[in-house]
């Protein structure tokens, strides 16, 4: 067996033995198996697919890359939640104290920076000063113990072929492929050792899998995985048509995140965030029915326990918990610009890639590696789709430290909005579950 | 444009500019472009194929990686001959004396070197001692210009992205792709100087191209090319279901062709050889008709003159033009041992490819770049497909310098035959002009 060989069955079509993708991944990990190799057995796999166990040996030969985290002396569930990515998709921030307020459910969550057009969970964390995500194994596994819920960064221990295949697919135009999606997702989220997983798989003009069709596979290629692995997994898939809530930024979603735990957030973030919530607390066990995982959680929020678990956690990982009652503690936006309707009308469609490359243009993200953030940066969202907006009224406060940027931004949102005379009704947030 | 924007454009199967090419090309062979996505490049073509516009900016943008020579002062056309190789395909070695001998047309030929299975015209020559096959463009040019005719490598100054893209096609699984074959080909001979190429694209067991279908497209490919680029092209459609003549090996092909070359040459490979100079004469005007072309060619050979023009041409390039009338001049073989047939009936088949893998294992190719060959060694065919032959009689006889691989080889040969009792007509040699 030679990568060549390897590579030439792949491109012909023809299925590969769970051997044959072990010996590529462990050798391209290892530096055996030249980028070059690796790259058009990636494009060949673009176009000739893989099967569920194809798929499923792939994902296990790139846990098997790294180390597992070793999480059996924790009692209780170990659920974690992934969303495939989105803007303004702060939904971890809200989820993750949420669901471990209401006891019994621990929640060992590793996150990722923003990537592309989206944003990240991490960069979002890191807004709150002192905010600590790279903690150790042993101080993710003590945190975990203690408070239920702990929020790292990607270890260069889980999964490494993961970012070593990432990084090459960014360049070589094989990112957009349902196998190796799942595998990465797949691979990272496993590896944390988890009981089971509840996936976010967004779908629309602001999500990686545009048509519902794309992310209805992906689902279920991840759905499928988890099984062969002896892992619980259930999907939803949600919509990514407009940004989800009002705030798309760094320091702007952690207030936008506390308001929710607090009881005031927008009603599609909230939609979201709480059917996610409940997935993870029937997984668990915690409850038997929907209701009542929507009374628990509701009791989480409405008692304060919920932005209690939040407060803990921002305290544990080091970050001013202060917060919680003090936005101003948050890195402050210099300048603000309103920008208005040129129409009345009814918001028909807001391009949500367009807002997402917009924000980090502004600054809510990077465009290389080692781009510096302007956490203060963001958008502020007056009005989302099915919403009536007269002309001359304010539509969206772009804000941030950059007084340029801020202003050539402003300039461009307009065009990523379509206001009309008929009337639309807003998306659903939720458009399946598998 | 960026090189991941041109392997997203080709991977979803859009035309590629003229531009975007020679981007591709002069970045990759100047190592601007990184292997890892050029390889991926390479399998998005194989998968989606290219338009005769980008094949022939393909072969364009080679061809300026490097000069073309300059035969301009050389008067007469300057017609070259390319095969895709075979097994047993010594026809050059006969064709460009033969062609040269009738006068008026100067054939440039600048040949390769064995190709996994496939014999090489500069292994070949290169086994009369003192052969050198590594003129210079001057050497050349001025050889050209005395005796008509000219045999040499490929230089680094020829086409040089041809190289390093076959290099890397060769470990990426993408050898087999017809754009890149055509453009392969075309760029190494265009750059040549010539005024008209006939092609000798082979089909059957032995060749490159299997299927009538597809060597049928590639040589489509080829001539459009050469339309596109001003040149005449015709292309031949020959036989590979069974090795071209008797011999196989360095030492001992050489001997077949000067033997064909007296007037003794076995019916398919004179046919073959006949065909080829045919189209160049009729090409560079020198007859008006496919009969005078025959009886030009005749005449050559039967008044010694192309028979001459061979010893001229080896002498010229230093070699030991006594081989002409004394094959004991080559490197002669140790060991010999004859292989005989099992049972009576009619030859019905030869798996010509692994009749070429043996003769490689037996040392008349390379297995790696800088594998040594073994001159003398190489394959005596007693029968032909059509042949009859009785139990114990003479089938195959294998020679060589090393006894063991002489030993090991001549063990495999018969499984490469087919023998039965059903007769069956030999392969027609010409399967199709275009």
């Amino acid at each position: 067996m030679t990568t060549y060989e390897i590579i030439l069955k792949k491109r012909n079509g023809k299925q590969l033995t769970k051997s044959e993708i072990e010996y590529l991944v462990s050798g391209y990990t290892q530096g055996t198996i030249p980028d070059y190799q690796f790259s058009a057995f990636l494009m060949a796999v673009f176009f000739q697919g893989m099967s569920f166990g194809e798929i499923t040996a792939l994902t296990e030969a790139m846990i098997r890359t790294g180390k597992i985290f070793d999480l059996s002396d924790i009692t209780g569930f170990k659920i974690d939640k992934h969303s495939t990515g989105g803007v303004g998709d702060k939904v971890s921030l809200i989820l993750a104290p949420l669901v471990a307020a209401c006891g019994g459910i621990n929640v060992p969550m590793v996150s990722g920076r923003g990537l592309g057009h989206t944003g990240g969970t991490l960069d979002k964390l890191e807004s709150i000063p002192g905010f600590r995500t790279d903690l150790t194994e042993n101080e993710f596994k003590k945190q975990l113990k203690k408070i239920g819920v702990a929020m790292m960064g990607q270890t260069k221990e889980l999964a490494p072929a993961d970012k070593k295949i990432y990084a090459l697919r960014d360049i070589t135009a094989t990112v957009d492929s349902i196998p190796l999606i799942a595998a990465s997702i797949m691979s990272k989220k496993l590896a944390e050792g988890i009981d089971g997983l509840v996936l976010d798989v967004k779908t629309g003009s602001g999500a990686f899998m545009r048509e519902l069709n794309d992310a209805n596979k992906l689902a279920k290629v991840m759905i499928e995985i988890g099984k062969r692995m002896g892992k619980i997994v259930v999907a939803l898939i949600t919509s990514m048509e407009q940004p989800l809530g009002n705030m798309i930024g760094n320091s702007i979603e952690v207030i936008e995140s506390i308001e929710c735990l607090k009881g005031n957030g927008p009603k599609d973030l909230m939609e979201v965030s709480i059917a996610l919530s409940e997935e993870m607390l029937l997984m668990g066990n915690i409850v038997k029915t929907k209701e009542q995982a929507r009374q628990l959680l509701a009791n989480a929020i409405n008692s304060g326990i919920a932005l209690e678990k939040f407060r803990q956690l921002i305290k544990y990982q080091e970050g001013d918990e202060r917060v919680i009652d003090n936005y101003n503690i948050l890195p402050q936006a210099k300048y603000r610009i309103e920008v208005k309707s040129h129409k009345s009308g009814y918001i028909q469609k807001i391009d949500t890639l367009a807002m997402g490359l917009l924000s980090v243009e502004l600054g809510c993200g990077r465009r290389t590696i080692d781009g510096k953030i302007d956490d203060s940066a963001g958008f502020i969202l007056k009005k989302k789709i099915g919403d009536y907006i007269k002309k001359s009224e304010l539509l969206v406060e772009v804000v941030g430290q950059d007084k340029n940027k801020v202003k050539t931004v402003s300039k461009k949102i307009l065009s990523a909005y379509k206001i009309g005379k008929e009337k639309v009704k807003p998306p659903r947030s939720i458009l399946q579950r598998m």
